[in-house]
């Protein structure tokens, strides 16, 4: 059984490598560069988010000199040197501040001149919505609609459509100012379906929502704006750009895809659930388990993924992050099973306000828990899935990955005759 | 799209026939019947739960007068005609009453004098922990023991442990009463996972527990214990039982398994799930809509099964059930998506204190709702599915079906191609 066990944790810790390093900035800036020209023009840089110095970086090493300037603005202490031609700024997250509106207008004003030859590479990643902004608003009414659109309990699509509309950037806007340029966009994406007009409020991707969609919001939650935010309201935002191509080209379907292969490689017969996961962590960790227990007699080794973001219920002051949670939730449902892991990791390597990337457990960690004199349930009730797993050897610590989209949950089983 | 969704909902309402038919009494009887036979000796019956009546009518149908005596208790209101030759009780269910006692001795004393070639057809079904019993300690200390196990959080294996002991007929004591003649259960299981000796504390079944489990159980939670219920932890029950052959005959994983092979004689490749569930409804009812929305661009028709006892977080004061939320939460998932559809049913046909069996949701539902003014999450928040779900033709009606072995979910995803 012991060896059983430390099979199935080196399994697991392949297919988090394997998954994290095909999301990681470099990797996807790669990926979507291959086998691309960019013809007689210019090519300039205009990279956003919490990655935008590793995807700069990345870019500048394949195209070299081919880039003939940029703009670059990361969170504060995400920048690591300065780039060659490019214009470094950090500003603040998950607030934008003034530098992240200098740094929005160096890049528009890098833009305004281009032909239609040239190209701007446009490099977006998590955090860019508060890093590239540019307000049509004061900065206090922009704070002050952000917050009437929180207190009403709006759901993100409609608060999106309300904030396109105060940006001189957002929306598809920062495309038209490209103009007469071409723009070849590179996503990371955090937001679950990778819809490109939900990434950043989709500074270069087409607006779906219109005026009168904004001012249906507004009814709705009978929102107060200023004059000048009212006029911003009846401003359309670009529906129709011809000029700009988008790639996501890594996101948490990418992270899922990678660990399935990985999974398949090692022999596991895979079944890719979703990367759509949105309910609350310790659920989502009880589901796995449920699957892992109707599924532990198998002939052939199983594997089940299932990525997202889960949520957190708060009920307690300890210390722990989704992953964790649910890896611990499913501990209790997979007691006993010795062939079968559930495990589950963000992809950016701190799982909540931890060091750990995510939760590790087997069908012996209720044993070590309960010997430990952990009560999994009390564990849960106070949210303290870090120092409990820190005591079964169910903490995953791979660092700072640099990437961030979102995580990946799996289920292993091993098939009867490779148990010990 | 209209077209689209009758066919789906169509689908849904042979899939849930198809399931729910797999496991009434009377097929569970017939399938463990087949082929037996009894050589020369007596067969007797005894019957308990809330299905003993339909499945002694099958076991009489099918064997005749080969059955020469029996007893049957049920709950109250479940008895429908006198059977020639058993004597029919009616008893109370939750709780134990003297109608429990009077036909639980009644069973004893019609087996107490069988030989070797005799066989005993036990035919148990959910409610028989209460309807069949004999309590070795006044009923008086055994609610107060009950109720000092309830009240410190013990885990059901550690109340069965307790529990079983404190009866006569209990944890395989009844098979030993039976002795030297043959023992033949058939049971219909509303326990997940269908450990015979967890369905009505195993009557019929060895006992995995000792009075050592037993004494630690005690110390755990201090319970207080009268002497005459010391004395009782000291008796041990029968761990080898060599006249006894189970037969689980219906439970929820043949509820899923029908459900699966119906979904694929209708098209749908089909990924079975689990039949262990056992996390909050409406989490479950967010999981199985991420699923179906990773999938939502499919080449083949697909579905997904998913059974268990999912429990309702009463947040509300709502009318609905498990089954109902779990659709209802569901249908936010997969708003617009129109070859979708997520559905939950309870085999027993009777859901929460309602007359619906379950909930259907598709990818029109939240649209119909919002026509109507309904917010998802407030009813959710007031545990009120029923009503909503009445709003939007989402209610399964198909009237108590006098089984129970749980529920059964299902995501039904129509390929491109079978779109209208």
């Amino acid at each position: 059984m012991y060896e059983s066990r430390e099979k199935l944790r080196a399994d697991a810790e392949q297919i988090i490598q394997a998954s994290i390093r095909r999301v990681l900035p470099e990797e996807a800036v790669r990926r979507a560069l291959q086998g691309r020209t960019f013809g007689r023009g210019r090519v300039v840089l205009v990279a956003a988010g919490k990655a935008a110095w590793r995807m700069s970086d990345a870019a500048l090493s394949l195209l070299g000199d081919r880039i003939s300037g940029g703009v670059l603005v990361t969170k504060y202490g995400h920048l690591q040197t300065e780039l060659p031609g490019i214009a470094c700024f950090e500003a603040g997250h998950p607030l934008p501040d003034e530098n992240s509106f200098l740094a929005t207008q160096a890049a528009l004003e890098l833009v305004k001149d281009l032909k239609t030859e040239d190209t701007v590479l446009f490099l977006l990643s998590g955090g860019g919505s508060a890093l590239f902004e540019k307000p049509l608003v004061s900065g206090k009414e922009l704070v002050r609609i952000t917050g009437q659109l929180l207190a009403c309990g709006a759901d993100i699509t409609e608060m999106n459509t309300v904030r396109k509309r105060l940006s001189a950037v957002k929306g598809g806007r920062f495309a038209s100012a490209c103009e007469p340029a071409r723009v070849l966009g590179i996503l990371l994406s955090d937001v679950l379906g990778d819809q490109p007009d939900m990434i950043a409020s989709g500074p270069v991707c087409a607006d779906s929502s219109t005026c009168e969609d904004a001012r249906a919001v507004i009814r709705k939650y009978g929102l107060e704006l200023s004059r000048e935010a009212r006029e911003c309201m009846e401003r359309e935002t670009p529906k129709n750009l011809k000029n700009t191509e988008i790639t996501v080209a890594g996101s948490v379907r990418e992270l899922c895809r990678a660990a399935a292969e990985e999974c398949r490689r090692l022999g596991y017969e895979t079944v890719f659930l979703t990367d759509r996961l949105c309910c609350e962590a310790r659920e989502a960790g009880s589901f796995l388990a449920s699957v892992a227990k109707s599924h532990a007699d198998t002939k052939t080794s199983l594997a089940f993924v299932a990525g997202g973001e889960t949520v957190v219920r708060l009920t307690g002051r300890g210390k722990g992050g989704r992953n964790q949670e649910l890896a611990l939730s499913a501990a209790r449902g997979i007691t006993g099973l010795i062939n079968t892991a559930v495990f589950s990791v963000g992809s950016d390597g701190t799982d909540g306000p931890t060091d750990a990337a995510g939760g590790y457990c087997d069908g012996g960690t209720k044993a070590l828990l309960d010997a430990a004199g952990v009560d999994i349930y009390e564990v849960l009730a106070q949210n303290d899935s870090y120092n409990a797993l820190a005591k079964c050897n169910g903490l995953i610590l791979t660092g700072p990955s640099g990437t961030n989209v979102n995580d990946v949950a799996v289920v292993l089983i091993k098939r009867e005759t490779e148990r010990f």
